[in-house]
C-alpha cells in the first residue's frame, strides 16, 4: 500500500515571526525503507523556541535547516515499518521527527531517536518528560543547586520549562517568584505553588521585582532572555546562579538583539555565576530525570498542561504561538 | 618617644580619577596601644583597582570608606610595638594597613592581618604572592581549570594580576593571547611567554582578536571589564569559561558604565560560564597559592615586575596610575 507523507519544507529564511509563505507544504510518496531504517507515523509534534533559531542561517549548536529541507522539530511517532532489529512495529519513538506526517530514519546512527515507554499520555510525556522537563530538571537541580529557603526567580514561568522549574523549586523548599504574562497564567502559577507572581503584561517587572524579592535572588532561571537581567543583577545575592536557558525576547529571530546589562560588574561583587546550557548535553543521561519527573506526575506533585493545536497544515502558526505568548503550557500539535 | 602618623583621610567622594583635594593628609600623634593591639610601621602600600570602588558610596563587598576615614589599602608593615602575644616586634605583617605611615590594629579580631615569612623581597611578596598573585592563581587554576592546548585570553595582561595569569597559563600548557597597552608592555609579555599579544593602543582589538584566536577561546580572564566582551563571546568555544576579575574600564568609578554585550545568548549556544570572583574569598586558604607561586619565582619560572612610587604624599596620584595605564607591573608605593 502506498503511503503519502505531507511535509513542510523551508523555502525562505523568516524574519521575526514566521509566515506560511516561508515554507511549502508538499506531499510525497514514501519510498520503501532500506535496511537499518524505520518508518514512523508521527503522532504529536513538540514546539520549542529553539526551533526558531534553526531556521536562521547562523551557526548554532545544530546546523541550520537548509532551504528545501524538512523543518526540524522534536516529536513522538509510532513505528509502522522496521528494518532495524532494535525497533519493533508499534514502538513509540521520540526524536527529531520534523514537521511532517511520517518520518524515515536510520535510527541507529543517531542517538536522538529513542523508544519511550508508554507510562503516561503522549502529550504529558512530550511535555514534562520531554526535553522541556529535562531542561528544567538538570538546569535547576544540577546547575542551580537550589537549597531550601533560597529564592528562585523564573521568567517565562508559565511555559513548558518554566512551570516545571517553578514546581521543582518548590519541591526543593525554595521561595519562588514567577514572571508570566496575563492573569490566567499568573493565577495558574499561584495554584501550582509560586509564592509571588509578576504579570509582565499588567505590571512593570523592573519596578515590581525589587519589592517582591525582599531577600534578594539566589537563582534566576531565565527562559526569555535579557530584558530584566539588569534589574536581576542588582538584586542577586552572594554566590547567585543565573541560568540562561532561553532568549525568546532577544536571541531567537536573528535580528540584532538589544544591548546587554550594564552591570555585569555585579557578578564580581556577588561572586555570581551566569551559565548557559542546552538540554542536548543532558539527553544521553536523561533517564534519572524522566523517572523522577514521572514519579512526581503520578504522585500529583507536578502539575502540567499542554496547549494542543491540530493539523499538519498549522505548523507555522503553531510555532508563532510561542513568541506571541498565546500558548498556555507546552505547545504541541496533534497530527 | 612620641611617634607621629601621617594619614590620608577621605574628604569628598571622587568622580572618575581622584584628585588630591578629594583627600586630606593629616599628621597625628599615635596614642599608646591597648591590650591586644599592635603598632605597625608601614613599609609598602599596594595599589589595586578595587581600592577605587571603596571610595564610592555604593554597597560593595566591603563597606565604602567613610568621609574622614583613612583610605583603605593593603600593604606590608613591620611590628614596632605589640601588646598581642601572637605578634612579636619585627614581625612583617600583611593587611589593610591603609594610606598612612603607621597602623594600629587589634589584629586578632581581623583575619586580614597575617604575619608573612620573609621569603622574598617585600615588593615581590606584595606582587605575585600578594592578593594579585592569589587572584591570578585561584581564578585561573580553580575557576578556569585550564587544560593543555586550550586558548586563554587575558586582558590587562601586563598588570599585576594579568601577567601572573599569562605565565601560569603557559605553565599549564595553554596557548595564551594577551592584550595590553603600549609597545613596551607588549614586548615584555612576549618575553614572559605570551604566544600572541594585541596592543590595544595601536590596534583595534575587536578586529585583531578573531584573526589571532584561530582556535577560538576557551578561557577569557577579564581584568578590565566589558569593552571587548561582545567580540570574545562571538569567539568562545563550547564549555568556555569567562572569568570576570575586574572592570577598570567600566565599573570602578561609579559613572554609568556602557551597556553590556548584546550576545549573552552565545553563553547558551556554547554552554559557557561567566563567573565573577573576589580574591577575599580565597585568602583564608591562600597558603597553597603562596607556596606554589614562591616556588615558581625562586625557580625563575615566574617573571614579575613592580612599579614603585615613593612617599606617602603621592598616594592619590599613585592610585590614578592604575587607571591611566601608567603603571608598569604591580603598582606599589614605598613609604
Amino acid at each position: 500500500m502506498e503511503i503519502k507523507n505531507k511535509k513542510w519544507i523551508l523555502k525562505e529564511r523568516p524574519q521575526g515571526l514566521v509566515k506560511d509563505s516561508d515554507f511549502e507544504l508538499i506531499t510525497e510518496t514514501i519510498p520503501e525503507i532500506k535496511n537499518g531504517e524505520i518508518l514512523l507515523e508521527n503522532i504529536y509534534l513538540s514546539f520549542d523556541p529553539t526551533q526558531r533559531t534553526w531556521l536562521n542561517d547562523v551557526p548554532g549548536y545544530l546546523p541550520p535547516v537548509q532551504i528545501d529541507e524538512v523543518v526540524r522539530a522534536g516529536g513522538i511517532g509510532r513505528v509502522i515499518q522496521s528494518k532495524n532489529s532494535e525497533y519493533n512495529v508499534n514502538d513509540l519513538v521520540f526524536g527529531f521527527v520534523g514537521w511532517q506526517t511520517h518520518c524515515i530514519t536510520k535510527a541507529e546512527s543517531d542517538d536522538r531517536f529513542r523508544i519511550v515507554p508508554e507510562l503516561l499520555p503522549i502529550p504529558t510525556m512530550l511535555n514534562v518528560m520531554g526535553s522541556t522537563g529535562i531542561t528544567a530538571y538538570y538546569g535547576l537541580i544540577e546547575l542551580g543547586d537550589p537549597k531550601p529557603g533560597e529564592t528562585v526567580l523564573v521568567s517565562g514561568a508559565a511555559g513548558a520549562t518554566g512551570s516545571v522549574v517553578v514546581q521543582i523549586a518548590k519541591l526543593k523548599g525554595c521561595n519562588v517568584i514567577a514572571i508570566a504574562g496575563g492573569e490566567e497564567k499568573c493565577h495558574w502559577l499561584k495554584e501550582v505553588g509560586a509564592d509571588d507572581v509578576i504579570d509582565y503584561k499588567n505590571a512593570n517587572v523592573n519596578a515590581e521585582l525589587p519589592k517582591v524579592a525582599k531577600n534578594g535572588i539566589d537563582i534566576y532561571f531565565d527562559n526569555v532572555g535579557g530584558e530584566i537581567l539588569e534589574t536581576v543583577l542588582n538584586l542577586i545575592n552572594i554566590n547567585a546562579r543565573v541560568l540562561l536557558c532561553g532568549g525568546i525576547s532577544s536571541g531567537y529571530d536573528a535580528t540584532r538583539p538589544p544591548d546587554g546589562p550594564s552591570n555585569l560588574f555585579s557578578l564580581i561583587i556577588k561572586r555570581a555565576t551566569m551559565q548557559g546550557f542546552l538540554v542536548l548535553d543532558y539527553l544521553p543521561r536523561s533517564q534519572q530525570a524522566i523517572e523522577e519527573i514521572a514519579t512526581w506526575v503520578m504522585e500529583g506533585k507536578l502539575q502540567h498542561r499542554e496547549d494542543i493545536q491540530e493539523g499538519i497544515e498549522n505548523c507555522p502558526q503553531t510555532l508563532n504561538r510561542l513568541f506571541t505568548g498565546a500558548n498556555k503550557g507546552k505547545q504541541l500539535l496533534k497530527i
